[in-house]
């Protein structure tokens, strides 16, 4: 890795994330502005974070969504109004130089790949538990772009084809289960039987309000009805992995997100569950499980480093 | 390609089918033998035929299971008593030469890569649906084998954790509905509702014959309990085919087994649920879906081909 400097764009839902970072991928210096409603002007906000930042000598942008390999965003459910949005070219045009875009999963791959756990394996898929489910894939020694640019996009892996409606239009989604708002549904259902009032007690009361950090605080208190919802939680994370280990064989899984911060919680039952859905579990060597490095800057950083794996 | 001889050996259930074959990928010679019962006695099988069919210059061995980047075959259902069987090693020695080996799925995509629809495809999945369901991926250019060999177990992965157990001792497995097993499993499943007679009738009249033939044979009558079970099992294979296209996005799915004799009963069906399934389907360009070239010699054509790819 040169010694450049490197601008890195996430353009998350609601908030753009810059970053210039060194030859190391350390960050040298970070701004943040929100998101805004219109696709011309989220090209606006991107360029005056890139030109605020100048110097750097490369430049590379996250999106959340479907982008083809020259830079053009195909559909982003999560920002409103944007489809066949020409990112690359656009952005291009007005920084002057070449702008490397890929999807933000992909990004957060790049960055646990070069710089975080993934660092030298050959073989690992990042996966990122948040609103969905994102992915990155390293196949062999090298990211896996697939014929559009559109791999990864492992929370829409089907796994039950009765379950709950996904924006996506499909039923049964993997991160209707397993993302952050699988984990906030699953709490939520598991209130309309059983008590689960120590939850909703840490939730302010509102059992509408309940979300992962409620529900990890709980069951580190040994809450009973907590801990059920995890395990359960935690098997359909395992289900999909182990989906994704039958697919791709990887020898490590890295999860992002913001399960990052309860791991005490949640790596050990989704071992276990892992170890009980795998076919054949004691004739291979299981992947390692590890909670990303990089937390919410991962998107920034992988986009930096774009221009180093294209 | 080289103009060398190959020989190639795809180890079944059933039998044993050994080619060889040119630089072209032409088959020159081949012969099967029964697959033998235990382990010794499949080696045996293979190194008889091996030296039967000398002169050759490089030798590969196809295998139904988990088979490790070494040769070693860790698991392998469907070959009674046989686990951990050091095939590349023990074969080695007894022909005397290095000896690939890789699962009979991963040969098959090889084959199709090679010389078959495959050819100059960057991005693409073979899925062979026979008994279970096997894949083989390219991806960038180049074959997935993983961190221990085990890429493309793709049938085992769970499309609905309240499905039928699968021997491998999961439920819900994608192979038990897509697979050539899964379709006459979904015809018995039928037969118990309204009144499949037409499909009874072609099977002789015994409801537990019923085969994938006979469904496709009253499919093309126009008979409409037999369209309606193509039409579900159709949906079936198009849902791992999208599970597939979310993670791995290729340019081309290629099918194999026994299926590809019936392409005009199946193809139409799965693509349309293809499009039915995908999310953002207007958004992309969808891979194509072909049947195999190489029937059921692509195991022993691929095996053949393990030296020019390893």
């Amino acid at each position: 890795m040169s010694s450049s400097r490197r601008l890195g764009v996430d353009v998350g839902g609601t908030k753009c994330l810059a970053v210039v970072i060194d030859g190391e991928g350390t960050v040298i210096s970070e701004q943040r502005r929100p998101t805004p409603m219109a696709p011309d002007l989220v090209l606006d906000t991107v360029a005056e974070l890139a030109q605020a930042m100048r110097p750097w000598d490369s430049a590379g942008v996250g999106m959340p969504g479907l982008v083809t390999r020259n830079g053009v965003l195909r559909a982003a459910p999560n920002l409103v109004g944007i489809d066949d949005l020409k990112v690359g070219e656009l952005l291009g045009e007005r920084l002057d130089c070449l702008v490397h875009v890929d999807s933000d999963a992909t990004c957060a791959a790049v960055a646990e790949w070069k710089f975080g756990h993934g660092r030298g394996v050959d073989d690992f898929v990042m996966v990122t538990l948040g609103t969905g489910i994102g992915g990155g894939i390293v196949a062999g020694g090298a990211l896996i772009r697939g014929a559009n640019g559109f791999t990864g996009e492992i929370g829409h892996m089907v796994v039950d084809p009765d379950g709950p409606p996904c924006p996506c239009g499909k039923r049964g989604c993997w991160e209707r289960y397993a993302s952050g708002s699988g984990l906030a549904w699953l709490a939520s259902r598991a209130n309309g039987g059983s008590g689960v009032t120590r939850i909703v007690e840490l939730a302010g009361g509102d059992s509408s309000m309940v979300r992962g950090e409620h529900l990890s605080a709980a069951a580190r208190e040994g809450d009973a009805a907590a801990l059920a919802v995890v395990d359960e939680y935690c098997r359909w994370v395992a289900l999909g992995l182990v989906n994704l280990t039958n697919i791709l064989d990887p020898a490590l899984f890295v999860l992002g997100g913001g399960l990052a911060d309860a791991a005490d919680v949640f790596l050990q039952p989704i071992q276990r569950w892992f170890g009980e859905l795998l076919y054949a579990p004691d004739r291979r060597r299981h992947p390692d499980l590890t909670f990303a490095q990089f937390g919410e800057r991962a998107g920034a950083i992988g986009a930096a480093l774009l221009a180093a794996v294209h």
